[in-house]
């Protein structure tokens, strides 16, 4: 009798997080400190919410099913912004828009992956990408990286046999934020178009990536569209998480089968959403700008004070975006260490453990800091209390 | 090298359906009559597009990230009102929501099954519920209906395999619009129950049920949801398809499985369809009565009129909720007649194949009318336009 899908992978780790909170109380001068989730906590910009506030009252369609594949004018300035981004040549159809950035992912392996075909992930891991994966019958190959938690296409080479049906990649990292640049990316697009495998690229940090200008070269590359899927989400960059707007964009034909799968998920995504989303794009570059720099500020200011705790034998093993991915100094796993910091010192974070495969001795030792939330003030308490636990 | 999972099944019918209106023209006086799809045309009433503005603009927490099996509120009223419809004890911690009742299917499906298991399903067949098991992996296993399209327990029975993991009713049907009696519902849960297996049952259509009260009696068996999987949709009773709300009613064990799956492909419902949800079930059953009013009004419309078609060599094979479904005197198939009404008669409905198994002369011979749509003068000229037909 074979696993159901569900039973052939493990519980969503944030969920399972909250529930270290369960019984737990704060003192109100000691505040709960949630570096858990990879999300905004603010809510969307005034000219957003009244957007959504608008299209509910004075738009019909914005009630009524879109097309399977997202509303046109959406994917029209996705490709629009895309193509000025990364100066290359995006079409409208060559854009699908979903209900957030898992859903493309989970469109993307269904279009690529039957039962026991494999997909090669560095190591560490986005964990609802294993997820799918286990649920999608794939075997998910882990691809080891070294101190830089870079990947090495070389080695991505030699994991790939006859049931090879992608590379999936995270840039800027999640969870260990860390950026690829564009010659390592460009060595695993010309490794999965010279062995006729895809190469997934999850973009959604990309708005907060450090370096100026384009993220990577590919979409230059004429017929980009028969190796890339470049996944992206809106719900970073505009605080629209809880609409779930993402979007996948690559060839249209491959977009025609995403369609069978989206009809049968989701039959559209989410219209006030994909409204706001479209406002965002149309209105926002300003201010998502100041957005991007405050989260640079954030990032230096992780940088910055992570000698202090280095001298108490911690070390920052990645830092980009939304995320520090750290090494703690203590003998006990990051899977029980990191419950003890939310009982101990008010911290809730993500252990190791839950980005790697469970044979990986590796995760043991690390925690996932999605630090985006935290101002300068709160990132020195995180400091202080990080400083403070004796494990 | 195995098929994946979008090459393992069809198209979407309502996008293919879509595509036969490319280059069509209708005449002013003479417009499309839309009956393709099993959607409200209006948007929902002025105090449920308030509630979204008002989400929108004042309430933080519909912007962002929410418990991925949905708002706590929303399931409690969800879990009452199930309660005091069909007479039975349903808690909110048997109660998910999710982005629309697709998902919520195959959230199921995914709970109960691994790769080459088997569904039981009736024929004709809701089709996203066939794509959804192609794509799992798992065989559709046929179940013949007779002239009055109900399926019996007794056949189901003799199709039971050790692969079997469920059999999937939908009522009242779609495609075939009719009403499950309580005893044939039941007869199919007994024989769940005994064999093991679970009864889904999806009650998307259950606001525009015929009969008053309850619309069976599965609740009130105590540890129903040992094998009950009941599926329902805000979409069709408060016009919210654009929002994607949906529910899945099942037993708390089933629901921490369901979790994995809505989270990886959703993280949670969009929040403000979630409201919307909540405001209908607190605010609309006035309302909604004079929806089901006018349906049913509409279907005995259709009822009346059909006799004059008849003389015309039509029969009509089913009808309730949203939907007749009929046989046509043609010697063509549907799949070829349905494009054929769209350019001779400005009619776009959708032919009986695509709710059969491919090597199933029956669907040939039918269409799916989703009537819901149209007042009794679109049904009287819905009619004329078929008797004016002549293949």
């Amino acid at each position: 009798m074979p696993l159901t899908r569900t039973a052939s992978t493990f519980r969503p780790p944030v969920m399972e997080a909250r529930r270290w909170l369960d019984g737990v109380t704060f003192p109100p001068d000691r505040p709960l400190i949630n570096v858990s989730q990879a999300a905004p906590v603010d809510p969307p910009p005034r000219t957003l919410r009244e957007a959504m506030a608008e299209a509910a009252l004075n738009r019909d369609d914005a009630h009524l099913y879109g097309p399977v594949l997202g509303m046109p004018a959406l994917r029209e300035a996705l490709a629009g912004r895309t193509s000025q981004i990364y100066g290359g040549a995006v079409h409208t159809n060559q854009v699908a828009i979903t209900s957030g950035c898992n859903q493309a992912f989970a469109a993307a392996i269904s279009t690529l992956c039957g039962e026991g075909d494999e997909v090669i992930v560095p190591v560490p891991w986005y964990f609802n990408h294993k997820m799918w994966l286990d649920m999608a019958g794939v075997k998910t190959v882990p691809l080891q990286t070294g101190a830089d938690l870079r990947p090495v296409a070389d080695q991505a080479a030699a994991l790939i046999t006859d049931r090879t049906r992608a590379i999936a990649l995270v840039s800027p990292n999640n969870p260990a934020g860390v950026e690829y640049p564009d010659d390592l990316l460009r060595a695993f697009f010309d490794l999965a178009r010279a062995r006729g495998i895809a190469l997934i690229l999850d973009e959604t940090y990309r708005d907060f990536h450090a370096a100026p200008g384009a993220p990577h070269s590919l979409f230059e590359d004429a017929g980009w569209d028969d190796t890339l899927i470049h996944l992206y989400s809106f719900s970073k960059a505009y605080r629209l998480t809880g609409h779930r707007v993402g979007a996948l964009v690559t060839s249209p034909a491959r977009l025609s089968e995403v369609e069978k799968f989206l009809d049968t998920v989701a039959i559209c995504p989410g219209q006030i959403g994909q409204y706001a989303a479209l406002r965002g794009m149309q209105s926002l570059d300003q201010w998502l700008a100041g957005e991007r720099d405050e989260i640079l500020a954030r990032r230096a200011a992780i940088e910055a004070g992570f000698p202090a705790l280095e001298k108490a034998g911690w070390s920052l093993l990645g830092l980009g975006a939304y995320f520090a991915y750290v090494a703690h100094p203590f003998a006990v796993s990051s899977a029980d260490l990191a419950p003890q910091l939310v009982r101990d010192q008010g911290i809730l974070c993500l252990p190791g453990t839950m980005f790697c495969p469970t044979d990986d001795p590796a995760g043991a030792s690390q925690l996932r800091i999605a630090f985006a939330n935290l101002d300068a003030a709160g990132i020195a308490e995180l400091f202080d209390r990080l400083r403070a636990f004796t494990g």
